[in-house]
C-alpha cells in the first residue's frame, strides 16, 4: 500500500505530513557544476550507502534513473510526489531511491546532491521527521556532508542553508478558499514564518483547495523548533477552517449541499473531464464526506489516491496504451465513473 | 389524462399541434370597450352555448372565472397552455372553458370575445383543426359572429382578421439551436409565411430549445391552405433538425454524450435549481432519449409534463403550501430528483 492509499489522507484537514532535507557531499562540486562522470560516481556511492545489507531499509528500496525516463514517466512520478518539478526538468544524470510504500524518496543530484523526503498520511510530522533524520544519519555513516560549523549544512540555494529542512503539511481548506480567505491566511501564516504554496510545492498552482504550508526559514532555528512552529501554524489553520465550515453549514447549508451533490452528479456521469475540473469536483466530494453531507457509498480508493490518478501524466501512463493526448479527458471520465459507480 | 401526459409529446421533433380561432360576437362592443355588465352577459351566453345538454362536449367542460384568481393561479394555467399571457395580465371580467383533458380551452373576453384553442400531442394539426372547427360551428349555432363578407371574421387586432386562425406546432430543435442555426431557420421559415415564437407564444422566450412555429397571415388564404403550408414548414424543420443531429453524432459524439450525461447527473442530484436551468437540462435529456444516447431508466411521466410542472407558477401551486418564493428552487430540485430516481 502506498501512503496515499491509507484512509488517513481523507480524514481531516491535513492530507499528509512531509519532511525534506537538503544535503550535499563535501568532495563533489555542487550541481550544476558537477560533471557527468562525477555525478555517476556520487550516485553510486549514495546508492551503496542505502542499498546494502547492513540496513533493514535496503531491501525495501528501488533505484530509478530519472534522466533516461520519458517526459511523461517523469511527470507521473512528480504527480505522485516522488520527485520534484526541478528533477522533471533536469536533463543531467540524476536518479531517485524510492521506498516501496513511497513514504521515502531520496533524490540524487537534483538541485542538491541529496534530497531526502519522507511523507506520511494525515497529521504525522513527527514520524516524518524521525524517519528523515534516521536516513540522514545512515547516509552520513558513509559520506561526509558539506557542513559549516557556523552556518550548518551548505546547500545550492541559500534559502536552504542551515538545517536544510523543509517541513510541510498538505492541507485541504475548501471553506477558507470558498469564503475568499486565502490571502488573509497567507498573511497570517507569514507571521508564524510559514509559507503557503501550491499542491506540488514552490511555483505550482493550488488546485482543489489543496495547499502546502511549510517553514520559510531554515537557518537560526533547530529542526525541533521548526516543526513545533509548523504544528502551531497548522492548528491555527484547522481552527480557521472549522470556523468557516460551521459558518457555511449555518448560513448556506442548501447552497453547499447543492454544490456537493452537483459535483457528485457530474463526476459520476461526465464523458470527458479535464484534470483541473476533476480536482475541483473531487475537492467538493472530499468536503461533502468530511462535512457528512454527501450520503453516497464510500469509495474503494482514497480520494487523494483518485486525485493523484487523474493527473495528466498518470492518466497517460496508467490508462492509455497509445500516446493520444486527446483521449485523456475521456479516459479520465471513464475512470472516475468507475470509481463512483 | 392531460394531452401533455400522452407519450406522443416526447416522441419526435414535434411536441404538440395547436389551432386557435379568434372570434367576436356582433352585438357586443369589442374588448377593451365592452363594459363589465356586457362582458358578464356575453360570457353567460357563451357558456350557455357550450355547457348544455345538446352537446356531448358539455359534460367534459368546466368554467373558471380567471379574473378572480390569484396571480399565481393564473400563471400556473398559462404555464399549462390553458390561458394566454394576455389573459394573465387582464383585470377585467374574463374566464375560460376547459375540457377535462385540456385539449380544448375557450377563453372568453380575452383580446377577443372568444378564443377557441385546441391542442394535441405530437403531429396532429388536422385533428386540432377539425375539433376547433366543430366547436366554432357549435358556438355559431347560438350566437352571431362579427363577420364581414369581404374581410371575414373581424378581430380586435388587425393581424387576426380574416380566418382568425393561428395554427402552430411546438417543436424541439436542440441540434439546430446548438449549431447556432436559429436565425437561419427564422429567415427560411419567413419565406413560407411562417413565424417562429417562444414557448408560450408571441413575446415569450424560447427555453430548452423549444419554439412555436405558426402562420403569419390570416387573410387571403383558406384554413386548409394555411394548415397545408404549416405542414410543409414543419417538414422542412424536421429535415433540418435531423440533418444537424446526424452531423452532431458524426462529428461531436463524445461532446454531446458528455453534455447529456452531465445534464442527467445534475438534475438527479441538484439541491436547488431555477426553472430556466431545469428547462435547459430537461431539453438535453429529451435530446438524449431521442438520440438513443441516454441509457437510464425511462421516466414515469412525459418529459414535457415535467417541463410544465417545474414552471414557477406550477411549483408554487402544486408543491408549496406557504407562499415562500425562496423555497421554489429547492422544491423544484426535490421534485426533479424524485422524477429521475
Amino acid at each position: 500500500m502506498k501512503w496515499y492509499q491509507d484512509k488517513n489522507v481523507d480524514d481531516g484537514i491535513v492530507i499528509s505530513s512531509r519532511v525534506r532535507l537538503a544535503r550535499n557531499i563535501k568532495k563533489y562540486p555542487f550541481p550544476p557544476k558537477i560533471s557527468t562522470q562525477q555525478a555517476e560516481t556520487m550516485i553510486e556511492e549514495l546508492k551503496g550507502a542505502l542499498l546494502n545489507e547492513r540496513t533493514p531499509l535496503g531491501s525495501q528500496f528501488k533505484y530509478i534513473e530519472v534522466n533516461t525516463l520519458s517526459a511523461n514517466e517523469k511527470r507521473s512520478m512528480m504527480e505522485s510526489h516522488i520527485i520534484s518539478p526541478v528533477m522533471v526538468a533536469k536533463t543531467e544524470k540524476c536518479g531517485v531511491l524510492i521506498k516501496d510504500d513511497e513514504t521515502v524518496s531520496i533524490m540524487l543530484n537534483e538541485e542538491d546532491h541529496v534530497r531526502i523526503q519522507t511523507i506520511f498520511p494525515g497529521e504525522n510530522i513527527d514520524k516524518a521527521w524521525d524517519l528523515a533524520d534516521k536516513i540522514d544519519n545512515l547516509i552520513e555513516e558513509s559520506v561526509e556532508y558539506a557542513f559549516d560549523e557556523g552556518c550548518g549544512y551548505i546547500t545550492s540555494c541559500p534559502t536552504n542553508i542551515g538545517t536544510g529542512i523543509r517541513a510541510s503539511f498538505m492541507i485541504h481548506v475548501p471553506a477558507l478558499e470558498g469564503a475568499g480567505q486565502m490571502q488573509n491566511l497567507v498573511t497570517a501564516l507569514s507571521k508564524f514564518g510559514i509559507t503557503v504554496r501550491g499542491i506540488y510545492g514552490e511555483g505550482t498552482e493550488a488546485v482543489g483547495s489543496i495547499y502546502q504550508i511549510s517553514n520559510q526559514i531554515t537557518l537560526g532555528q533547530s529542526e525541533d523548533e521548526i516543526i513545533k512552529n509548523l504544528k502551531n501554524a497548522v492548528n491555527f489553520v484547522k481552527e480557521q477552517e472549522v470556523r468557516f465550515r460551521e459558518n457555511l453549514i449555518q448560513n448556506r447549508k442548501v447552497d453547499i449541499e447543492d454544490e456537493i451533490y452537483r459535483a457528485y452528479g457530474i463526476i459520476s456521469n461526465a464523458r470527458k473531464i479535464s484534470a483541473k475540473e476533476a480536482m475541483v469536483i473531487l475537492s467538493k466530494i472530499r468536503e461533502g464526506f468530511v462535512l457528512g453531507i454527501l450520503d453516497v457509498p464510500k469509495l474503494n480508493e482514497t480520494i487523494y489516491n483518485v486525485m493523484i490518478n487523474i493527473q495528466p501524466g498518470n492518466v497517460q501512463n496508467n490508462f492509455i496504451a497509445e500516446n493520444n493526448v486527446n483521449k485523456r479527458d475521456e479516459v479520465r471520465a471513464k475512470y472516475l465513473r468507475d470509481v463512483f459507480k
